[in-house]
């Protein structure tokens, strides 16, 4: 199965948060990142476009700290749904943001090869996670990761539904 | 002036080297980050376009992050040939790629308004730089970051002349 056809995080955000050009199924224009659990190990894969390149060949770093942070988000809000016993997507919402990332990069991340992202959520508190991940081309681990997800503040939720979405 | 007229770094990046995503003056699907000194800080101003939201409204991070990744690699090089007493593109090239990038996002930051990235070069070295960095909408300091580039390996410098840039 991919991405596409699993039960995968973000398809649980609600509309109006849909729309992040990372992970959000409402922007035509974005990444679309769609993580899933592999039992306790939330995964990603994604397929670099020709242009996100950095020197040629390779993949440019903005692009990879783009689906740390996405990824990291997702698997935070999954990761509360699974601490809080809920179904994902169930009320009330659990939708995190970043509240730092972290991005070591160990080797050139090659183009040409889908990127995989393998993270785990090592802290789990009601207002905030922590998310570690390796991000793969091939065998080689290209990079890694550390999201500290907090979740959304009220204020920041209420001008969303405010807006509309 | 704007970054456009100014003496910007990505503009001395040989052909090879300015296919990035993000600040690559050949890559037409890109960002075209452009950092230029003003004094001892080194700026750059970058207008998201719309599809760059993370909830409606706000910016998406992985930008943020990428910005700052490609101002900080940016600025390791203009400061290295600073220290260097040499003019920028002369050789030996000073290319700098990013080994660790660390944001933190401090409050959302608010789509329809120029981003500003005001950094400073707080280490340098001859095979390694530090640049800390803020991001800026309007008078809002919205995200702190901190790049760790070293000079790029040869070995990548080699595959990228063989690939033809």
């Amino acid at each position: 199965m991919t991405g596409e056809e699993k039960d995968f995080f973000q398809k649980h955000y609600p509309d109006e948060f849909s729309h992040c050009y990372g992970c959000g199924t409402n922007n035509e224009h974005g990444h679309q990142l769609k993580s899933y659990w592999e039992g306790e190990e939330a995964v990603a894969v994604y397929r670099p476009a020709p242009e996100h390149t950095s020197l040629p060949g390779f993949v440019y770093g903005g692009l990879i700290a783009s689906l740390v942070d996405c990824h990291g988000t997702g698997t935070a809000a999954a990761a509360a749904y699974r601490a809080a016993g809920r179904p994902m997507g169930t009320e009330p919402i659990l939708r995190f943001v970043t509240a730092s990332l972290h991005v070591d990069f160990l080797k050139p991340t090659p183009m040409g090869v889908p990127l995989v992202l393998r993270g785990k959520a090592t802290e789990v508190k009601e207002r905030k996670v922590v998310v570690e991940m390796t991000v793969s081309a091939g065998d080689a681990v290209c990079a890694r990761g550390t999201v500290v997800a907090v979740l959304m503040p009220e204020a920041m939720r209420r001008e969303v539904a405010e807006a509309g979405g």
